[in-house]
């Protein structure tokens, strides 16, 4: 197998907590429109309404508002008043101005690897949104390239590894969602570490991890990388 | 003057239209509010709003639908129908679904600048948005690099000059806004050519164009362009 130079780092989820963001706006929508419907009704239709907007609004959080708002009006047949609408506005708000968790020890496993493989970062999502982030974690200066996506697919990672010439069999790619941070890399050749985080978006779901695959490795914590590349380089 | 070698374009109202676009929802959104109040005082607010939101929306249409909504909302005390503002999320939707309407001449100008030098683009605004209008345009083929940045200013054009190893001496941007894509680009040494576009958003407006500076160029349309570089390169 290649020698591995590069290592990509997904961002929400792998260097930082994001999906709690998410999880604590459904706890307040759903308690917003308790009067109106069940909150398995809410989630199902907000997902709905998530994924039909998807090629049109993109991730993030202003898409989650926006989306979050026209459910609203959908479930409540129009009856929801809008003060309660400007809530769910506030509610986007505090968590595009929430300040970045950064997962215990990862400073110090960025640091350590960046002495030894050239580190990217990966992140798809709203660009401003995503670069405010960045800048708050602390951690860019371990990067050589900080790239933001619009989405992840195989075609997205083929251009992007294009762009910064650099072999897809020497890459290794880290992150907490199989969908979008681990299948493309093994499809194009690379190497995957699968770090799951204690939650994850029903978009990013999927069934089996591909954990007979020979280039594909799952890690209880971040802590743990620097070990595994020492047995997969030597 | 050093010879120029890289010319970078900027996209909307420079390629293709876009203000229009803002300017249809806005005549609309003001209709829709012309109940409540007179237009003067809804634009006043809205782009009090705009302004107050963008440091932590950014720009876009994602943004400006929900300052629409918190606008409105505002407005009315909250006596704004849910079923009304539904309809500004639809405005928000048709405007990101909207055809792209590139300028005419831009096809022919750029498959003849292509010849003789790098050129490439450089938007800011909503990765997701930005990216589909590019591919709308049919235009991406002629650039070597494509760039969405969330800011225009000195340090990003810095920063993303750095980055593609390009010398700023050796850039001529083109660009419908003098705050964004002109100013700029002279304050690091290139060369800028203002093309206006009959609209300007009130954000962009800056008082005095720097007729005076040797490196400053107005044109009235893109076809001008081809003839204004041999003149620059002799």
């Amino acid at each position: 197998m290649r020698r591995i130079t590069t290592i990509a780092f997904d961002a929400d989820d792998t260097l930082w907590h994001n999906e709690n963001l998410f999880e604590e706006h459904h706890r307040k929508y759903c308690q917003l429109l308790s009067e109106y419907h069940d909150a398995q009704t809410v989630e199902t239709t907000l997902f709905r309404t998530e994924m039909r907007n998807l090629e049109l609004y993109g991730y993030g959080v202003k898409s989650f508002t926006l989306s979050s708002i026209e459910t609203a009006i959908k479930l409540t047949d129009g009856a929801i008043p809008a003060e309660e609408l400007r809530r769910i506005i506030d509610f986007g708000k505090d968590m595009l101005a929430h300040p970045v968790e950064v997962f215990e020890g990862v400073p110090e496993v960025l640091q350590t690897l960046s002495q030894d493989y050239q580190l990217i970062l990966i992140t798809k999502g709203d660009l401003r949104d995503q670069e405010r982030k960045i800048a708050k974690s602390g951690l860019s200066q371990h990067f050589e390239h900080l790239e933001v996506v619009s989405e992840k697919n195989i075609e997205d990672y083929a251009r992007l590894f294009r762009k910064r010439h650099i072999d897809p069999a020497e890459i290794l790619m880290v992150g907490n969602s199989l969908k979008s941070d681990i299948l493309p890399i093994l499809e194009l050749g690379g190497s995957g570490v699968h770090i799951p985080y204690h939650l994850t978006w029903e978009h990013e779901r999927i069934e089996d991890p591909p954990h007979t695959h020979n280039r594909f490795h799952e890690l209880k914590s971040i802590a743990q990388l620097p070990a595994l590349l020492i047995s997969l380089n030597s």
